[in-house]
């Protein structure tokens, strides 16, 4: 990326997106951490194999999941739902009482894993909302999760860095990628039909 | 929804938003399945805490993903995204055995949450296209997915399903939810700037 700053409303369109994705029962777990700080960008490409877009970006967005589910969290979001829709307190306590018991027994592993694909869905908006705003985004898995977590002291939130999307603007020069074809599945492998 | 089919100009364009997505290293860890045979959606309703949706969309979507990485799955797409851009076979030789080498050691669980993670991008950047044509979708992932693998006959293939997408037309007068304000949480909450 060549330095050159993504504009505040551009940004925020792709924030929004980011926000208004859908998530299992609307519980929208997971949080965005938007950096623009060079010294903490800095401190984030040592841990991350050191790749240049996360220094060379304009903004680096960090999708931090919940670390579980828990009743109080879950309570919440129904509440304020319902409260925003103008119904009852209570609309959503059967569903919420029944959703509960689904994920209490389950393990933390898997809390993760579920909070952390959610977030997935948001992230695969905000690429559809950067790619509208013609702002490039280079998704990241490579970055030491734990690390990340302990530099935005994501644990005491119950929050879990899972994907890095750093935003900005292509150098078309010094890419390699750039004009290299891109390879995706070919459509006949890709899908199946069942007519 | 109300059984209104979705033309296929429009469905061809979700399904090619699915298959563009990107992929942690490119590899594409899922397959699509599209499905608009009625006795299917039947069956799959039925295994689905017979959501409605199932039977009246124009299409289901499913997203199978890969039950585990392995080195020839890594292999063959690595070589043919070399081959696709007219770059020697062995190109991506030590980036393929770098992967392998990091998740060779890694559990089942591990693999198939990774590859689901990829699907959920997928499924993102589908939805996204599926606003962008005006059609209605509704993600779902209350099914039972052993079941529905048995169905789809997944498992000979390694795949797993792991998120599931009616597409079609909302129905107006029947959906409840059609006319509640769509709530999420608010942005100073959602987002946290580190300028």
């Amino acid at each position: 990326m060549n330095g050159q700053p993504v504009p505040k409303e551009k940004l925020d369109y792709i924030l929004e997106a980011a926000r208004f994705a859908p998530s299992s029962s609307g519980l929208q777990p997971y949080r965005l951490f938007v950096i623009s700080n060079r010294s903490l960008l800095e401190k984030i490409r040592a841990i991350s194999f050191n790749q240049s877009q996360i220094t060379d970006c304009s903004h680096l967005l960090v999708w931090a999941a919940w670390d579980r589910y828990s009743y109080e969290r879950i309570s919440d979001v129904l509440l304020k739902t319902s409260q925003e829709r103008g119904l009852p307190d209570d609309t959503a306590d059967e569903y919420k009482n029944m959703l509960w018991g689904l994920y209490e027994p389950l393990d933390q592993e898997w809390h993760r894993n579920h909070s952390a694909r959610q977030a997935y869905i948001s992230f695969g908006l905000a690429i559809a909302a950067a790619a509208e705003q013609k702002v490039d985004a280079t998704p990241m898995e490579g970055f030491d999760s734990a690390q990340l977590d302990e530099l935005l002291g994501l644990g005491p939130l119950g929050l879990k860095s899972t994907i890095i999307l750093p935003l900005g603007y292509r150098d078309e020069q010094g890419d390699w990628l750039v004009n290299l074809k891109k390879v995706r599945t070919p459509k006949e492998e890709f899908i199946t039909e069942l007519v």
